[in-house]
């Protein structure tokens, strides 16, 4: 069963904005074992759409379409597929009550366009949306199925997770497909691939191994097609095993794990808590590990730093450290990580400063110079490195390592 | 002339990565006047990446292609293609000399794969990656061209301004396009979409509107096509003037202005400085503030306060307070706020404290309830919020409404 995304939207052409929800719908439907053969964007003209259609429903069996059922006028899907399947637009009385009774309860009266939300397909299947105005739309034609749902993520995924996957899951029987991922952190990817080439080599057809590189991490990720699911696991499972026993000082997991995620683990099992003294990462360090819910148990608060008199007020960095070593010095940071310690009720801290650019960068100190400290009551090891990217890649980068130090302190291995 | 992206990869269709290059290239190519009419994603077979060519060279003159010239044995883009342009691999010495310099710099040897990263088909235009050891290719064909890039998005932007964006420049002639952004804040596209109606309904059939909302914010764009660019310009900047005249109390400003920008340059014209206090967001205001090349001139820094104790002592929020309000309060935001002010040598502060989920809610504070608060030395302004996302959403939400209440505390609007 191949699945193809039609993602619609002039605003996606014009990259004025970023399409998440491909990806996020292709991660679900491969828990469904389905196979997404295709990924299309189109922008909001019929001509463009039908063509669309006409594509994905000839080489697939599933068409998944988001986009282009907003209440104003640039968006089109809507009457675009009642042309396609042949059909028209007819009034639900009792979405239009809902309609009417969700707007008052925010205060405010229905307008005219939002009233047209009202209207849908006569021949299609309406999915609900509890998020929004826009409903889903199940079309089938000839054994296929076309589903159109609304473009805004939170409202696009509520939907799909319920009732759409399960419709899905019920209407198509998939065929054995397994991933194994395996996450590491701290070396690349060529250098991985040296490592376990002749685990690779060795992999039979039906089973393919990719590496996904992103920014300071490699995901590699084993993919077996075409037999049982527990057939493939079985063995899948043993072969990622071998992997991870080569690359085990890089490994944090398998599947969806993040470094952030690991860390809290590392610290709920040492019952121990953890703060960042944030200078050129600018707090995005707080903003990873704060992004994972139950944080709070091993997160105690940051501060960031950004000015010499702050870095004095609130971590007792000593005035004469930097004048004479200048904020972007081992010794800085060594003091910011050490004063984090007394600054709060922490037992582990992370300190990290240095010039993220575009400016500030001097010759002994270029743009990418980042030193970074991690302290616990006992000890203090710091690093330096020298990223060549943007200011959002450098600060990037910058989180990742220092994250990655924390968990190389904690496992002893700096 | 029309655009085609295609981005190759498994990684894309088993949704492990969101594609970020397409938006990234469209908003390149659409400031060279050039429109993307498509964007594909392929996996990494032979035949789909050969069928994607085909189709976009079918309808488009330029087509350009990231993804797939890793050294791993998954990409096998350069390969597919020398058979699709009917040439093949020849070792560049010169290149290899290069890459053999670039690992060695990096105090490594250079393995097998990498030495394959010199071998490139004979009849393209090399184009040097000054990021990494994926080159890119150019291919001409009857009048058409076909750009290959690598996938990781730094190495492909890089290589994109310097020197492929000039060479289409020089090859093809674009067409009048212009776009005039409108950036607004705090009010849904339906109601901006009533209050501008009659504008919408008087423009001329080559002019268009686009409402693009995300988190918060929505961007409104008029588009012009097909006559002289200058020509459009002075026929849309009108317009675009007369939209802003409604809505002024939402407008952030023209293009591409974030709403973190905008406070900086408030903030620079008062010549005053700014921090945060931030509990549930964890950092993501400082993050988004910080973003901003240039901000260490209004920001001083910002403290994250996850645990009651944090807040007492390093805000000054008082013991009685916490335990009788909670820290999801009105009372605790706004002595947030104020004990700032003591804390951090700043003019304005933010502070936010709410319940950003999955855990935490309680009945009558349930998961999504944001207290948020502005200070400066003369007047405290609090406000809550009730939101009903996700966890990152709801911190993402609350990031831009907070910052959003420091922009109308600033000009008097609250």
């Amino acid at each position: 069963m191949q699945v193809s995304i039609i993602t619609i939207g002039d605003e996606l052409l014009i990259g004025q904005i970023v399409d998440t929800n491909s990806a996020w719908l292709s991660q679900e439907v491969n828990t469904l074992g389905l196979r997404v053969k295709e990924k299309m964007s189109v922008a909001d003209e019929e001509a463009a759409i039908v063509e669309a259609f006409d594509r994905a429903l000839g080489h697939c069996d599933i068409v998944l379409v988001t986009g282009g059922l907003g209440p104003t006028k640039d968006d089109i899907t809507k009457n675009t597929l009642c042309k396609y399947f042949d059909t028209h637009l007819v009034l639900h009385a009792d979405l239009l009550e809902q309609l009417e009774a969700y707007f008052k309860s925010r205060g405010r009266e229905i307008n005219e366009a939002n009233k047209m939300q009202a209207m849908l397909p006569e021949n299609c299947k309406v999915i609900p949306n509890q998020r929004g105005t826009a409903q889903g739309m199940w079309f089938e034609k000839n054994g296929k199925v076309l589903i159109s749902m609304p473009g805004v993520p939170h409202e696009m995924k509520s939907m799909f997770e319920q009732p759409i996957k399960q419709m899905l899951k019920e209407a198509f029987t998939p065929p054995g497909i397994f991933h194994r991922n395996i996450i590491t952190i701290g070396m690349g990817e060529s250098y991985i691939a040296e490592k376990i080439e002749d685990i690779e080599d060795a992999l039979p057809d039906y089973i393919k191994l990719a590496y996904l590189p992103s920014l300071g991490k490699v995901r590699l990720r084993l993919s077996g097609y075409g037999k049982d699911e527990k057939v493939l696991q079985s063995e899948i499972d043993p072969i990622a095993a071998k992997i991870v026993e080569r690359i085990s000082n890089i490994f944090i997991g398998y599947d969806d794990i993040t470094l952030e995620e690991y860390l809290g683990k590392l610290l709920k099992e040492k019952g121990a808590k953890m703060g960042t003294a944030e200078s050129c990462t600018g707090g995005s360090i707080a903003t990873a590990i704060t992004s994972i819910p139950g944080s709070s148990a091993y997160y105690e608060g940051s501060v960031v730093t950004y000015s010499y008199e702050v870095k004095e007020a609130l971590l007792g960095v000593k005035h004469e450290t930097l004048l004479k070593f200048g904020a972007v010095s081992e010794e800085t940071v060594s003091e910011m990580a050490k004063g984090l310690l007394s600054c709060l009720p922490v037992e582990y801290g992370i300190a990290v400063s240095g010039i993220a650019g575009p400016g500030g960068g001097t010759e002994e100190k270029p743009v990418g110079t980042v030193w970074m400290a991690v302290s616990d009551k006992d000890r203090t090891v710091s690093k330096k490195y020298n990223f060549t990217k943007n200011r959002a890649d450098n600060i990037q980068l910058s989180t990742v390592y220092a994250l990655n130090l924390l968990r190389m302190f904690m496992l002893g291995l700096v």
